[in-house]
């Protein structure tokens, strides 16, 4: 029995996700099944790459990730069988294992008929194909068995991904994801930052963003007054943008995919 | 132990789910449960029918299919164990049970009190009676036990769920669901159509919608432009209108319950 | 293995949710994880409160109950630990555990590194501590484990819960949830009414909301006819004001907060 993890960008109002869920049960009744999101916006593989990306690694070694944002499903794009790390991905190839595929210990098509439906809709691999090989390997399929190797350099990556760094030093990044809380996450990594956090919170950098520039990187939301904005870095890992008991999005009138610099 | 899935109108906003699973593993911990969807329109009866018929068969035999969809609750109207096709399903009398109840192979009245809560509140059954009774047979309980044995001509069907067929062909459906990618389902079964679907993909029909006529059924979104219209047999099996990339629902501007026509 | 439920303001759109699972799973595979709901309101301690004291006697005996509404993270507000009624409750010191902490049998503070993530992230806790300790009580560990006992007087308790009384015992209670379907949840325990709820139901008591007198106590929805206001005790043991087949909340007007006056 493994766990299996779900990124989807199916939503909660239809079917779409309880369907994958009883064609994985219906292979493996012992899988236990944890939904990451089904938010993501229809058919945004750089989206879901990033999701992917900030939560497989709070799941044990030996779990199964199935992220289904296949907006060219039925086409001639591939299913995807990665292995990386003591995990398995499963995901149409279109991008969304950008992050894992850096590490790839192998790759395979999924391909065989055995292992599916036997009745395999155009327009709903994720039910057809992807979820009963998730329920063939949480009983114990090795997943060489689902189809022929591929190359790793074969796979679709999504490009300007990582954030460009000036040569003044200065760091481009960009806003990935907004939450819940209207917390603006980039791609800014902690590591890009100096290697002395203690640095950066002392003031010694200024991160710009819609116009406004804040001073220093902060640890929490509560070490500024309430309505406040500050820089930290989020649980993600990543620079972030909040704003002490409110919302960042609104305070910045911020968009998913505008600049954010950072001068050290 | 058993599958039990789940259908409501309950949204995911309260505690309402929760507290059924709550009563559902209090008295079988070993229960697996499987949310469907908790987005009905709250008391939509036939909403809530045509997400059952979608969802059901990809559950496995000895699944137990819970649907709470209940504007009638703490009146007269009885609760229902219907056994059809090796499953069970639990629901009000009030017609979510329609497609199920063709192949009705046992139907009983959910009455005997050493089944459900202690404490029954009026206007929560789902919670004190229905969920005690999924967990009950969860454990083994034989449904022939919960109370007396029903005719199944007497409980509650909805109506005009079919489409007509007029006298030159022509069928008359309506959109029964749009999902959250804007495509529109319709309640068209694909065994309508020419029993050659090679006929209707070689452009040998027309679809009416919205003012509009589709020429000819396609295989998948891909198989038309990003952004245009097209029609095929969703992952339903039933008749839908989608746009590549798009949302069928923001093209044509409709809403369920409108017409949709096929013309062979 | 325990049950272990989960309250918290992460919404459903982010990975949040998922990552508490995933740690809850490394240490404890066999876990049974339960969503009551996710969507509090960002920070609104008070309606995690009364979410919670309306679920958690809905599950068995020995379950863990989370809740992660903690607009303090990272600040030097403690997390809690506290034994009650045969179940464990985890949660920040900012007042979710009011209604708990009356019956508190045991309090700790939790404190011991051991028992976390080796990587504390400062503004998610509840993946990096709370969830990690419901993984190992799950697994067995004593609650006194996690950290040193505190008072239960200690403890953040949130005031003007409870509804007053006026001389001419007239009761002044106000709206304090709004569910999915409009119904307007007070915090009017069926107990302060007469001891006899054949007499509220005969009509001896009116209730004042926005401007308009409801009279009487009815037992469920269909009592009145559809569109009609009515007054009633709902699944939560609390006075609640609904509209047949309708929507208090849009009826009525109202707001979260609001007062509404039952008169004897």
């Amino acid at each position: 029995m493994a766990l299996v993890t779900l990124i989807t960008d199916f939503g909660l109002e239809d079917e779409y996700v309880g369907l994958m869920k009883g064609a994985i049960l219906t292979l493996d009744p012992q899988a236990r099944i944890v939904d990451v999101t089904h938010a993501v916006t229809p058919g945004d593989v750089e989206q879901a790459a990033f999701m992917l990306a900030a939560a497989y690694p709070y799941f044990p070694a030996g779990s199964i990730h199935l992220v289904v944002v296949d907006p060219g499903v039925g086409t001639e794009r591939r299913l995807l069988c990665l292995a990386c790390e003591g995990r398995i991905f499963l995901a149409p190839d279109n991008g969304v294992l950008t992050f894992p595929l850096v590490r790839a210990e192998g790759l395979w098509c999924i391909d065989d008929p055995a292992f599916r439906r036997d009745m395999v809709s155009a327009t709903f691999h994720g039910r057809d194909i992807l979820a009963p090989a998730a329920g063939h390997l949480s009983r114990g399929l090795p997943p060489h068995r689902l189809g022929p190797a591929a190359a790793p350099q074969s796979a679709v990556r999504l490009d300007g991904l990582e954030p460009d760094t000036e040569p003044d030093g200065t760091i481009r990044g960009r806003i990935v994801h907004i939450d819940r809380f209207g917390n603006l996450v980039t791609n800014i990594a902690r590591h890009r930052l100096a290697a002395d956090p203690a640095d950066a919170s002392a003031g010694s950098v200024s991160v710009r963003i819609g116009g406004r520039t804040l001073s220093g990187i902060r640890e929490t939301y509560g070490r500024v007054p309430v309505g406040e904005p500050l820089a930290l870095f989020g649980s993600r890992g990543f620079l972030e943008i909040a704003v002490n008991r409110g919302s960042a999005r609104e305070y910045f009138g911020c968009r998913r995919g505008d600049p954010v610099r950072v001068r050290p």
